[in-house]
């Protein structure tokens, strides 16, 4: 299986408003995108100093599923209007497990 | 529960060598540090650019399990010995799940 990992610093600015758009948006998608075999979205619990913000994981069967939902167009759409203007920094992996 | 997830970024210095002994020492985790209910960690599987190079997730059912693995004496020597040598960057959330 693949697992896709992204975390996300946001922009000092962003608003709370803002920042929890992020997971309502995000928790639509295991409904509308089928290949999604376990989905986790959800703020860092402030345990740790130097964090990023916000984490996305998702498991996938193989590489064509986690590609159906990383070009989704709801998915892509989320992206456009909810995350891209909030974030600041974004590191990502997919990994075999 | 608790995920906690890290991305790491390795030293363009760092040998084949050095980045295999990663997965090999964190491999002995699960068995040694019993508030681990799930581990996964492995190398980026190479589909998208600018992806950091390495991840681990790792589940606890709270944040005493999740403190008890990132304070393990034996976790601590890996960081030690086996990743902090070629690690460039590092990224990292602790969300509940």
């Amino acid at each position: 299986m693949i697992r896709h990992v992204a975390l996300f610093r946001w922009k000092p600015e962003a608003t709370d408003e803002q920042k929890e758009r992020v997971p309502a948006a995000l928790a639509t998608l295991p409904s509308t995108v089928p290949s999604i075999r376990a989905f986790t979205a959800g703020a860092d619990a402030g345990i740790n100093q130097g964090n990023f913000d916000f984490a996305v994981t998702a498991d996938f069967d193989d590489e064509p599923g986690y590609l159906a939902y990383r070009d989704d167009p709801g998915h892509r759409q989320i992206w456009t209007d909810v995350i891209a203007p909030v974030v600041a920094e974004r590191a990502s992996v997919q990994l075999q497990f």
